[in-house]
């Protein structure tokens, strides 16, 4: 499918997140599959509850309906997941969403994963979405920063509470491996796993990985004879 | 780390089987990431059950301490993750195992998995890694081919038991992802997917890509100032 | 909040099964609180997977917001409780779902419920559903009964199916209880119960059920003094 | 069945407590099913252990026995429902117990319910009655008042440890529904809601919400031709 | 305590029963601690369902409180544990049920229990009691003989019953240890061992192995000083 | 099989440990079945981490099979039961370990139990293993005395650090039992027990005994003719 790329949709209509998605998954280039982020410029500001989440839904399927003739499959980037199942509904193309992908992510490389949250509404969505997955056992616990998506891009604001949240999950909650639990936080991947000492999932990336796994693994092998 | 590779590490001794991983891997090499493939010249012909496991471990942790200056990580590609904890107790470089990584692989792309195993012991041994690692509700069930690791080299042998059993994981079971169970039935990674028309994950390659993706990752977004 | 009803919101444009519903709670009027059934006009025409039901909810919200100075609180009567905690967040109001009050009658009468779905699709939305929920261990099973939501209203194509189904939840699954997986099944509650001498759980009917239940109980005792 | 009514059992001997009961579902009357709470005399005086509950089968099923041709069904309201799968062995009218159905109708309510119990040896009860229903992943925790059944009538005594405990549970152990876990409390229902600005249970109200729902659905629907 | 013993309670009336638990744990009088087996006279004929358990629970109880100056400590030998956690309320001694007792030696010797029961009303009874206990994970299911207890008594109506449910949990359901789900299957343990090819654990035996082991440890090793 | 032994296997290499096992089996010897605790020499000096633990496989197993002649089963006395179903896969006599069958013990008596760790890496192989037995609700956590196996022989630093702990288990968790977490704490169990007030389970014991209850079982009952 020549000309076709991963296809990263952010349902927020934040060009300022598309663009931190796409800091994120550019080093993911160096594996040769295009990729490709897009905003949903119909969906809603920022995706706070699951109101937000559930009405960003609409918009971004229309939009990868367009895409899809230029997309090797897509990637949701909110960490809610909004729309993975209808998406599935909506076309054959590979479809996740970097919730469910970080998770997997973190899996691989640890028994237990703490998440670091932006509200505590989130929280509560969490609860259900990895209690609809069934990795309710791998998870030790959500801990929300208590900031918006628009005080992510703050650095002076973020940072403290980063460490603080990320050194709690690790020493009350157990957790080995940490999940950066917005798109907004891509850009404290580093910062974070080097305070904590523990590996740190950002989820975009976890997504795109997997996709680009799957994509240059199909066809690898030689049908047997 | 300039020169170092990551190590795919086949704790049998069967050179025939790390070719196979060795196969299924080299379209993931795209990537940038140095790959290499060893054998665990000392460890066990074939593993078989519960006992050639543990007896993998001790060769296989000696070998990855004489590799470890040359390694950017390690693999342990043998679907039961023999000494994955272990090997995790004796180096701070990231491991993980084919088995693990499989699921991880899987749960990204559907809601349930089916695993294709060799014996009827390998089910055993899988429940309780599946148990342990906290996913047994996304495991809708595996299915022993009732093959010998030797005979999967046969693919008159292989081919109708893999469709046989892959269909009944799909439409008894409901499995809407498969998992070939064993790192020898990789090259018939397609041949499963048009088959059964349901998306397949090759267990070497999954955890291939998720070290990938973690390796690129690290490094790529700049520390906030 | 005199002139107020209990709203339920069909979230289907179909104003056959607003009228299905509307019979099936009818006798719920004689509690005294009053019930209004009403269609999402600007809904899909059925709900038949995922993406149907995600899309249905924006034309609910706002339907919803509309009717919010009328309202005593909202029932969302459409069998995967399509916006249920979006709906929540947009209002103070009491909000519940037919799916999940229809569990909560179910437990109420017995141990283990099963639930006769109309296609194979909704049996795994229903397995997210119970999940997220956290019932599995009361869900004995759901069966499809293989018709669309349109043939529902045929009784010759029905009848027998709905028997079969729900004889086979009972026997081979071990349903104590049945649960009737769509709105537009009301009107064989009883057809069922009588031939499959089990109790039948109508999810419109269980969840005014419960709205009229708090309703009434509300303010019933004297404060302590 | 003219003449007969939905019979709410008191398993314990006292008629304080039956009375509290009677307050608590008065206002449930108007839904026009004749309601009737009837005081086990041969009962223990409270049951405050397990112990205390066993012994009360006995007289309990004696007395249903002997109610049964002027009963619709039976609520058993004690906040363990003592010999309820007892009674459904000795009849076949409806039975449900108060703490099933507040169960039940919390989770109609919100995702996750936490129990106000008396003392510690009743959570210890709750716990395995929770788990034999499989309702754990939406119980949050149980706190006890630490107060006998008797204190209970003692408003000075028992007001503030409600919302004590009522606040614990909402803010330590995120419950979003609050249950009332004793007959006794009945009472206070508005004034734990008012203050903790939670949605309450109270129990016998739930159950015989539910009861009255089955009871006036019934029927409801005319039989597919 | 000098010529206490542990005291065997059978809390149905069948001094036949009593018989065959005395034949099962006689063997285990080898360890040298005295057992003594008795009938609550005053409990049913038999135990088939949860009223006939409940009922049986406060003549017992006051048949142990009578015994209790002579007691080790309790055994409540019948296979749903009737008024376990009832008598430890009433006594300090120690207290386990025959039930409890056989899946801690089932899961001794094997990963998976399957129980042979005697009625399919049993089987409901037995999941309760399993999910109340947590251990479902290692129960892969329970058969009914379809006999009543008196027919126990008759081998040619349960020999050939025994063997083909004990191969049908082996076989279908991946039994690894059978449990006979009744005291009154004592007599046959050898024979479903032997013919079936599984480790069976008799639940009385299991009980009374527990009891003697807790009893002889006591007190074996010194202080530390 | 007269001459042979019931052989408990100490997987490291301290005769001290062993030493500690014999003292705590030693009452056990009065029911008459013959014990014999043996060092495996080739362990490694102690099992503190994974690694250690499955390093000391290799060893034991050979040992295991140079005593089979002479063994009537085998009890692995390490409390993470290294290579117990390698040794089953190994052997057809009858094996268990000293952590599932401590938690065997433990259920009989209690419904939850806490257990005393050595370390916290101890905790996480705990976790493991109990969720791969499936009995994590009824386990209500493990904490570490965070001393090395060598410090346990020092009751000035140890027994000080198990009361403090137990308690924390008890009042913090909820533990109503209490399972000493390493072979090398046998000679604090009755002193646990007196500080604590709770029952209190030697893994060694207990193994022991589940062992020696099945030995004086079987071939208990006559064959029924």
């Amino acid at each position: 499918m020549p000309g076709r790329s991963l296809i990263i949709l952010n349902p927020n209509s934040s060009d300022i997140v598309t663009a931190a998605i796409d800091r994120a998954v550019a080093p993911l280039r160096a594996a040769g599959v295009p990729l490709r982020c897009v905003t949903s410029q119909d969906g809603p500001k920022a995706i706070e509850n699951q109101r937000d989440g559930d009405l960003s839904i609409g918009p971004m399927l229309a939009l990868a309906a367009r895409l899809e003739p230029e997309a090797l499959g897509f990637v949701i980037a909110c960490y809610s997941d909004p729309g993975l199942h209808a998406l599935r509904d909506q076309t054959r193309l590979p479809v996740t969403g970097i919730q469910r992908a970080s998770v997997a992510m973190a899996m691989s490389i640890a028994d237990r994963f703490g998440v670091i949250a932006i509200l505590d509404s989130s929280v509560r969505r969490q609860r259900r979405s990895f209690a609809a997955m069934g990795v309710t056992s791998m998870w030790c616990g959500s801990r929300a920063l208590g900031l918006g998506v628009a005080d992510l891009a703050d650095p002076n604001k973020t940072a403290a509470r980063l460490i603080e949240v990320g050194c709690r999950l690790r020493d009350e909650d157990g957790a080995e491996v940490l999940i950066l639990g917005c798109a907004g936080m891509a850009d404290y991947r580093d910062f974070v796993a080097s305070e904590t000492g523990l590996p740190v999932v950002e989820p975009s990336q976890a997504a795109v990985s997997v996709m680009i796994g799957q994509r240059l693994s199909a066809g690898a092998a030689p049908r047997p004879s």
